[in-house]
C-alpha cells in the first residue's frame, strides 16, 4: 500500500502511521519528498482490508492505496504457471436422452438463450425448441424477477423452475435461472443446473456468502454501475466461499445516455480476460434493451474475446410479459447465430452448430 | 402513457396498438401529425405496468412513456387536501427512565448520529454519551455491515445489537441499524427503532416486500446509482405491503468525479420535497467520504430543506474498524451542532439542542 | 412536441398555452385526461427551437418533449427512397505518383492511423511507411494539441502540417489532423485532407458554424459525455453551413469506471447506422487509453458495424510526446490488421490489404 | 510520482525506468516488494508532464500515479504564510454617478443575477432595475450564446453587449457576459467588467490562453463532466498566461439521474474552498435547470461556503428566449435574496442588502 501524508502532516502523525504499518505485520519504507512523506507498506496486502481502513483514518494521512488488486483467489495471476490458466466449466446434466454436458470457457462458443420470464409450458417448450434449433446449448428463464415495480408480474415462481426442467428433460439443455434471495437457494438449487445473480444483487453480500453451500456454477453479473474491482470482490465472496465455479456477466452499465437502456461496457471484455481466470460472457440483449441492437451487439462481444453469450429470445415477444422489447424471435434469433459464425471463427472460436 | 409510432409503423400495427390499449381498459387518443402517430392512452396508469411492457414490444412502436409517475401511495398528491400532508413519524422507546419518543418529519431537524459499525460497549456507550450531550435525538450503529470485500469486517451481529439496545436503554435515544437479509428481520426488529435500508440493497425487492411484517419505521438509502423514480418506486414496495412508516435518505451517488467518494445529490432534496410526503433525510457522511467536508455540506443539506441528517461520529476515528476517514470525533460533531443552529433557525426549523 | 401540464394547472394555463402553439403555426390537440391535460402541438418541429423553449418556462407546463428528433439535416430519413441512402465521402488527393483517392462509408473498411503528435520528420516519415505497409489508408497526426495542462507538450503546430503533407506526397495517403480553433482554419485547409474535431470542441459552435466555409471533409469526435443526440446536432450545425461531408467518430465517454481512460460506447455505431446517413468510425485507442486493449476492441468496433477505424501507431510509443500508452508500435498495428482481415469479410466489408 | 512496475516487468524494463527518471532529474526510490517493484520520483512533479506521459508508455509499467496535484498556481500552498490566502478581486467600473467597485472573495456574499439572453434594452433595463433593487450587486446577461441547435436564438451580439454597458450606465452595476471565441475578446473586452467562459468553453485551451491578453477578471464554468482536477488545470491555464483574476463556478455536473437538467455538485465548494485559493461561485440556475429548486440550492450554496451566487432572473420568464424555465420572475427573486439573507449571516457572511 502507497500512504501519501498530509504536506502538513507531522513527524508524529508519520511515525504513528509507520507504528500502526508494522503492528499489522508490513515493512515501512518511508520516502521524504521536498514537500511531503510518502510511505509504503511492503507485504502482501491482499485480504487484509483492516489496515486501509484503518491507515484512512490516521491524523495527517491524505490518501491510501493498493498496489495489488484487493481480491486473490479470482486473479489471473492465481494460475500463473499452469498451461491453460482459464477456468474451464464443465456443466452436467440429466435429460430424456441420458446424460448431457457443456462446456464454457474453453475454445466453443457458448450461447444461452431463452425468455426473460418463464410463462407457460407452451411459450417454454417454444423457446427451448426455438433456441436449440439455432444451437443455443443453455436454456434461460426467470423464475423470481426483480421488478422495479411492485405492480410488475414478479414471476411464476417454483411453477417456472418445474417448466424449466421440464424444458431441460425435453430438449437435453441446461438450464440457468435467477436466485434473488439467499432462502431460495435450496429450492432454486433442486431444478437449475447455472444460478444466476442479477445485476441488482451483486453486491447483496449475504446472497454471495450462501452460495458457498452449493455445488452449481453461479453466473454473476455486473451491477449497473459497479466498478470492474467490485465486480471481480463480489466473485471473490463466492470462491472465498469455496465455490469455484464462477462466470461473469458483462451487461451493460448506467451512463447520463438514454439513448439506449444501458452501455454495453465491452472495454470489460479484454479487461477481465487480463486480470481473472474466470469465463467471461456478455449480455447484448440487457446491455442495449432493443432488438435490433442485439445482433451487432453480440457479434461485437464475440470479437471482443467474450467466451458465451446470453441472449434473450421469445417465440412471440409482442406477447411476453417483461423485457419484450429487446427480445429476439425465433427468425431473428436463427438469423443472429448465422451471422455469429463467422465471426466467431474469425476470431479462433469454434461453433457447436 | 403517449406512444409513439415509428414513422414507417403500418396502419395495421397502430390500429394493433390501438386494441391493446383499449383490452387494457384505456381509452386511445390517436394525433396523426404528418411524419408519424401518437397515441395517447388514457386513463390512471398508475399500478398497471403491465401495459407498458406490452407496448414497447409492439410492432412499429418507438417509445412508450409515461405522463403520470408510475407509483401511487408515496405521491405526495395522495395526500391532497390535508392540512399537513407531510408524513410526520413518531418513534416511541423504552429507556431506564421510562417511556421516550421523538419525532421526525415536521419542523424539528432530528440528527442521528453514531459510528459506522458497533464495535465494542465501551465504543457505543461512549457514542452515545457524545451524541446525546450535543444534541442528537437518535443513535445510529452497524451491526450487520455490507463490506465490498470479504475480508474487511462484518459486523459484529446480534452482540452488536444487543449494544444498541443498551445504549438506548442507558441514554434515552431510539436507534437505527441496517438490515441486509429478509431473514434477520426478526432478529433486528426484537433491538431496533428504525431499520436502515442500505444503498447496495434498495432493490433488494425480496428484502423491501419483508417489511410489510414490521411496524418499525424504515431509513431507505438511496442506491448510488438510482434515478429518483427507481428510489420512489423501492419506497412504493414498502407502503404497498401496508408499512407507511418510511423516510428516504439521500447518501450521494457514484459520479466520474473521484476526487469525493460519493457526490451528495442536494437537488435530491428539494425534488422529493414536491413529489412525495416521506420524510428527506441527508448523510454528508457517505454523500462526501471525508470527516473536513461534513460539516459544510450538513449546512448545505439542511439549507436546502432537509428534515433530518445522517452523521457518522467515532469517539476515536482513528481506531475505527470502518469509515474512520468520515467519523467526526466528539468535538468535531459538537462543533457542527452549534453551527447547525443558526441554519436551521434561518430555513425555519427548530432545534432541540 | 408533446406537452404535459401540471395536475394543478388552471384553465387558463392550458389556453395560454394552446394560444401559444397556435401563434407558432403548429395544430393544437388537446387531451384531457382524469388527472391532468397533455397538449399534442402537430406540425413539423424540427427547425423550430423557439416553440420549445416559450413552451418549457409558461405557467402550468411540467414538461415539453419532441416526438421528432430536433436534427433535419443529418437523418437517415431525409435520404429516404434513395437507393444507397448512406453518405460515401471520396477524398481526393494529390502525392508523388499522380492522384490518388479514398472511399469511406461504403463497403470497404478504411483503417486512419498514425501517431497521436507529429514529432519529427523521421516520426511521420516511419509511421506513415509502416501505416501504409500494413493497410491503412488514411494518415493521422496531431499538429495543434488539446493538452489538459498548459505544461504539456502543445504540438509543432504549421511545421507538423508541413510534416503530415510530406509524408501524404511520399507514401500517397491522405492526412487528417485537429482544427482547434477557427482562425487556424484556412492555414490546417491549407495542409490536411480531412479535418478533425475533437471531442473538447464538439460543442464549440465558433467552430463547428465555421467549417461552412471548407469543403474538406470533417471527423467529428463524441464529446466525452455527449448524448447521441447533442452529438447529431453538432454534426447538423456543420451540415446546416453547407458543408456535407460529415463523418462521426465513437471514441468513448465518461462513465464511474476509473479501470480504463474512457468506456467506448459501440452501442453507439449500430444506432448510429439507424439514426443518420453519415460515416461511423471508432477510435478504440482513445476508447480504452491502453495498447493491449486496442485490437480486441478495434475488431469488435468493426462487428458492430463501423466503416473505418481511427488507430494511434507510433514507430516507437515509448518515446511517444504524448499518448504513448495507447499506442500501438509496427509490429503490433501489423498483427491488429492481420487479425482485422477476417471479422470484416465476416460482416461483408472489404479490405483492400 | 508514483510508478508501479508489472509484476511481470523484467529487470532491464525496471532498470529503464529507472534512468528515465534521473534524466528527467528526479531521485528514483524502488521499493521491492514481494510480488513486484513500485518505484518513487522524487522532486517537484509539478510542471513537468512530460515525464508522466513518457513514464506511462515503458514497457513493463502498469500505472503513473502524481503525488502532487498537477497544478501549481491555483493551488491554496502558494499561498502558504500568507494571512489571508483567499484571493478577493475588486471590480471597478464607471456609471452615471461615478466610479463604483464590487468586492468578491471576501466575507460579503455577492450576487450576481440577469437574464441568460440579453434580449431588449426594455429587458435589460427593468432586468436591472429587478436586481439592483434587491440586493444584487453584479448584472448578467448573454450576448453570445452557446446552444445545442443551430436553429436556436444564437444572441444579439455587440447590440447586446451595448445593452449590458448601457444597464451598467444607468444602475451602477459592472456586468458579465460570456466570450465564446478568442477573437471575439477584443470585442467583448470593451464592453464587459467580468469575462464568463461557459462549460462547454472549460477546455477549449485556445480561448482560456488568450485570456493573458486581458486585465478583466475571468469567470470559469466547470464543464459538465470535468473533474475538479481538469476545471482547476484549466484555470492554471489562464493563470499561467499572466491573468490571475479567476474565479470558478459550479453549474451541475451530468449524471445517470434525468429528473433535473444538472447535478449541482456542491462538494465541489468545500473542496475547492481547500484546494485553491480562487473564489468559488455557485449556479443554482443550471445546477437544476427549474425555477422552483432555485431558492433552496441558493441556500444550500451559500451554507457550504460559496463566495458568490450566480442567479437567472428574467423580468417576464415565460417570454424568455432562452432558459425560461430556469430563471425566477422579480418577486420570485426578491423573495430569494431576503431569504438569503439570515442563512448567509448564520455562515458568517454579510449581505449589502
Amino acid at each position: 500500500m502507497i500512504i501519501t501524508m498530509n504536506p502538513n502532516a507531522r513527524k508524529e502523525d508519520i511515525e504513528n502511521v509507520e507504528r500502526l504499518i508494522e503492528d499489522f505485520g508490513y515493512t515501512v519504507h518511508p520516502i521524504h519528498g521536498t514537500n511531503l512523506t510518502v510511505l509504503a507498506a511492503v507485504g502482501d496486502e491482499r485480504g487484509k482490508e483492516g489496515l486501509y481502513d484503518r491507515l484512512s483514518s490516521q491524523h495527517g494521512v491524505d490518501k491510501v492505496e493498493y498496489i495489488l488488486p484487493p481480491y486473490k483467489l479470482v486473479c489471473r495471476e492465481v494460475r500463473k504457471g499452469i498451461e491453460r490458466p482459464d477456468t474451464v466449466l464443465k456443466i452436467q446434466f440429466d435429460w430424456k436422452e441420458g446424460k448431457g454436458s457443456v462446456t464454457l470457457g474453453g475454445d466453443e462458443l457458448v450461447v444461452m438463450a431463452g425468455p426473460c420470464s418463464v410463462e407457460s409450458r407452451e411459450q417454454m417448450m417454444e423457446s427451448a425448441r426455438l433456441c436449440k434449433e439455432s444451437g443455443a446449448k443453455i436454456l434461460r428463464g426467470g423464475a423470481f424477477k426483480p421488478r422495479t415495480s411492485p405492480y410488475s408480474f414478479q414471476g411464476l415462481e417454483e411453477d417456472g423452475l418445474k417448466l424449466l426442467a421440464e424444458a431441460r428433460h425435453e430438449y437435453g439443455m441446461p438450464v440457468i435461472t435467477e436466485l434473488m434471495d439467499a432462502h431460495h437457494l435450496e429450492l432454486v438449487d433442486r431444478y437449475t443446473d447455472i444460478i444466476q445473480i442479477g445485476a441488482r444483487n451483486m453486491q447483496n453480500f449475504m446472497l454471495l456468502k450462501a452460495l458457498g453451500s452449493t455445488k452449481r456454477p453461479v453466473l454473476l453479473k455486473r451491477g449497473m454501475s459497479s466498478t470492474i474491482d467490485e465486480w471481480l470482490m463480489a466473485a471473490e465472496y463466492i470462491l472465498s466461499t469455496g465455490n469455484n465455479q464462477v462466470m461473469l456477466c458483462e451487461r451493460g452499465i448506467r451512463t447520463f445516455e438514454t439513448k439506449y437502456r444501458n452501455v454495453l461496457d465491452l472495454n470489460a471484455v479484454p479487461t477481465l480476460r487480463k486480470l481473472t481466470h474466470l469465463p467471461v460472457i456478455a449480455d447484448p440483449s440487457h446491455g442495449t434493451g432493443q432488438a435490433d441492437m442485439v445482433t451487432p451487439m453480440a457479434l461485437a462481444s464475440v470479437a471482443a474475446g467474450a467466451h458465451s453469450l446470453m441472449i434473450e429470445m421469445h417465440p412471440d415477444p409482442a406477447k411476453a410479459w417483461s423485457d419484450g422489447a429487446q427480445s429476439l424471435d425465433g427468425p431473428q434469433f436463427a438469423e443472429l447465430m448465422k451471422k455469429l459464425k463467422p465471426v466467431a471463427r474469425a476470431v479462433n472460436r469454434t461453433t457447436p452448430w
